[in-house]
């Protein structure tokens, strides 16, 4: 860390943060320029900045130099973390398919979209269950009959499953359907989620919360990796600004920004991103080229009756013509599927 | 809703549009101009709009008309909603002022605190016994023990207290002890917590997600309100924006747009929002004079020791001048205090 | 255009309302729901949404159906538009790269340059000569004798070039040295240069405004075009988010988006948005998956000299493996290169 | 600047860069971490921070101490500036109020809305000749006769007058009439017309881009500063944000952040920051209370016909009100009117 001074301060204000930070450790390190003084302060890790520098005297900021987060980062493992989904391997040089409704409504419409999407290309299956909604009048999802329902598509299709928890209180019950655990975008921030997800053992996709900078979904990840699980695949999905065409602004820049401080795998989500069905097919492209570690993708049987976001749906045909263009991207960037 | 259908579409695009719009109940009224067909539907409330109008054939767009939350609004209620706290009103032609410290570390810093806060004016006390932080390494709260302290101050200093609670299961246990639950800004569109505060009776305050617009922090009211709990008070806290010079960006302008939209009081965040000491009171100030029902303010008697966001802590001493000033601007806008 | 009244509204203000549409030649169309009352207004174009009708009595908001530029939508044009440049065709089915040195230096530096990226493959070179600095203490460009520098590499090593114009004073030159002129992104709302590059015939590269919306973005385009310049070539390079990771948030999503509204080509600036050369590849290939028209690079033979922006700027021998993989990932998409 | 190494940066790539920090006259400092390796160096100004550090071999980051910009700060002048236009001064102690229409649209128009502003008391009159308009088929302003007009109204009612400059060329023509020019929000980073308005002698307004961060800010004020002008008022007339709910969010906290590293009196804009006229009195109230330099208020004698920004034009008598509100609250807070 690094302690700027004001440009006036006392004697007195600087020996009082060289007292304070060398009663933590630290060695210090003083640069006294013509126009400020800086402190620097090494070897006491990032529990430092968490204390209110700048409230002392005479301090006019504090400048971190560490990352605020450890084991998930590269810094802590050099190679790629692989996440196991039942058989399935997310990471690495695999580019992993993931599609299926956005929430179960019915066994009819849950084994068509399932069908069709395992037959074009998918390795894992969605479906929610349970359903955040900005609305309290929308639809909420079918709860364990949902699960149920996916863990029968499971049998009959031969593909592990993913889901969504919301409430801590749901965690067990969600873990002992399903393959991987999901926590959605407004969770994010949730960390009595995050500390109950972090305490089973099924890996788990922490999407980016939309208004999360990528420093705050590393702290997230953290959380459940401290936890001891480390089976976490990251998931980015848009973020809010003030750009309204699409629902969201697709952070595409951030797959090669996380892959540079974190071994952990990031996916990106091109339907819930855009919002409109005519942006997933650009934006998946887009996620190979970039080399991330898959997509997730909603898909439904007929869109305008969905329940939830069916204005973002694919008909499974469309999805099977994405998939053929996405296999030949991922060879035109030597990824593998 | 206004359905805006696309340039060149067929008449069975706009037949099967009018077709599920008339299913529903609605008033069509079809506006054929010389670049679009506009189809207007009355009088079906706000489900009509969860609808996935746009993946219908020829559908450019689903404009809605009516605001997407029912109860929270002026239209459902015209006068003023009062929130009662202990024995302090909140809302109406009222300013209240809340302030003590961010969390409860010891008996004596909560006491001397309490003490002066409650001499310079604060009519209902704050103090946090679980405290959600970004890092998984930082202080979380003393929890239970945290609350005790806070009943004990209650009893010796005569006023009511707020507490925030994090965690759905906590919802029974910090109500127990707070006169008023806080849900903050990490968890303001955590659907499990939203729900449980709204099933009990004590008051809520609801803080802002840094990211959340306007509607969506009404629909979160909405859904307190709607599990039966009608004693809520929005705060203001701060918006996430491209601007890093203070923590957040406080949103003044939402106090008169709030108030306009809806019956519910709301208040400020002055500490929250800025993050730095010498923000507070010129950000409470605004409060004052933006005639919004009130301002929450950090106090500890010495901040550079404080465990959580020290930086942004008055003294009790400035805190105490602030105090002075909020009176004359409360006076000068006609606001009681 | 849509015009919503408040609740309450007197019968009035509604007539107010219809009146001063029927004295615009507006067809009216009223719904009368049980909660507003909505007037349509069709047939009098986008000017109408200019006029302040919210300042009239009794008016709750006024929502415009038609998008609010013309000439450059889809609407009015529904085959892609094909810039030349030169002997180079920017737009439709092809797959266009420009690259160079951000800024001209030296002779030395901008030969190298320019030998190098076309022999790997670009078809158009840049190098600016006049820099838009955020700070006045930058280097701001060699003026005419970048320019002269740049025409000779164009004799040198046959391809043309696209430079930067910051001053409406200074379009007629730029304009007798370049194939193209570029409009930067912070100059995208200077309507007295818009105008200006708008009146003379060479083509123009309108970079999108960091915080504009694709709507502001579209607005300034057609400004361009109303003077009589139709060949527009948009590129994306980034907008500000509250994400710091990287420079600026690529919005790749605004590439599909454009190509929806309007029949200019969209190409990418991977070097400008992200701001670290490690991310320019990966950025590069997500331009090629999405189907934009195209990519424009900044690279130099020595980027830690580099006067202007070397943190992003590629080796010639990083941009000639970048050119094999967006070979492969252009025929994966079927674009011609 | 700090320059942050890589974690297993090599020797070699550390006495590199060192090399080049010690060939631009810098005083080095190493503090050599358990994780880290940091360079410190001292006294050679802001440019150092304009080279391409990240482009170096080893290095993760460089990490400026010092602010971008110099004369504007307080660092360079302790006590505030006082700009004068006319007989009036703006900054220190005294609170201006700024008010007209927002563009000349006829005489009557004009000297009816000044003479009932100069009566509640502005002290300086606004009226534009040139407006900046997003849509190319708006309104674009009265040009040199609409400054005919303003310095009619100067005469007749006594007071100065502020007038937008959009063009280098037209910055002669703009000082020959008025008394103060403006650089607007859309201008911000236009440094061809910066530069113009720094070498005349008027004193300029700066309006912040409503992307600008207040560092961009403060760079652009350098800009006009540097050419010798020093006559500049900042003014804050909100940013672009997620939020939708008003035309900008109004960033109230930039008002004592400013005060606080800039010497520049700073003003706020609650009309154009809003965009609606019921916002006005709140934002500007605000203004009042954080202790800025003065409000600049768009008023029209009847908005609904107004040719610009009719929907946040406050009606003479609203004005009238609104002065009353604002004299008391600059007695509550100590300032002079």
């Amino acid at each position: 860390m690094m302690i700027v001074m004001e440009r006036f301060c006392s004697p007195e204000a600087v020996e009082a943060v060289v007292e304070r930070l060398e009663s933590r450790g630290c060695d210090i390190h003083i640069s006294d320029g013509q126009e400020r003084i800086v402190i620097g302060a090494m070897g006491a890790g990032t529990d430092l900045e968490q204390l209110p520098w700048e409230a002392m005297e005479g301090v006019e900021k504090a400048i971190p130099v560490l990352k605020p987060f450890t084991f998930v980062s590269r810094d802590f493992q050099e190679e790629d973390t692989i996440v196991r989904v039942g058989g399935v391997r997310i990471g690495g040089n695999r580019f992993t398919v993931i599609a299926g409704p956005c929430a179960v409504e019915t066994r009819d419409q849950l084994f068509r979209t399932a069908e069709q999407v395992v037959k074009a290309g998918a390795t894992v299956l969605r479906g929610d269950a349970f359903k955040p909604r900005t609305s309290p009048y929308a639809f909420q999802g079918l709860a364990e009959a949902g699960l149920e329902l996916m863990a029968a598509a499971r049998e009959e299709f031969g593909v592990p499953f993913v889901a969504e928890v919301l409430d801590p209180r749901d965690v067990a019950l969600v873990a002992s359907y399903a393959d991987m655990l999901r926590v959605g975008t407004r969770n994010m921030s949730n960390y009595s989620l995050l500390a109950e997800v972090g305490k089973q053992p099924k890996p788990v996709q922490l999407k980016r919360g939309f208004t999360a900078t990528i420093e705050d979904w590393l702290h997230a990840a953290e959380t459940i990796y401290k936890e001891g699980n480390h089976q976490i695949v990251l998931v980015e999905r848009g973020i809010r600004t003030f750009e309204t065409a699409a629902r969201n602004t697709l952070d595409i820049t951030a797959v090669p920004v996380v892959q540079r401080l974190s071994h952990l795998p990031i996916m990106v989500d091109p339907s819930h991103s855009g919002g409109h069905h005519y942006l997933v097919a650009p934006l998946a492209q887009a996620a190979v080229a970039v080399r991330s570690s898959g997509i997730m993708v909603d898909v439904h049987p007929s869109p305008d009756t969905a329940l939830v976001d069916g204005s973002q749906a694919l008909l499974p045909s469309d999805f099977a013509a994405l998939m053929d263009r996405v296999r030949k991207l991922a060879a035109a960037v030597d990824l593998e599927m």
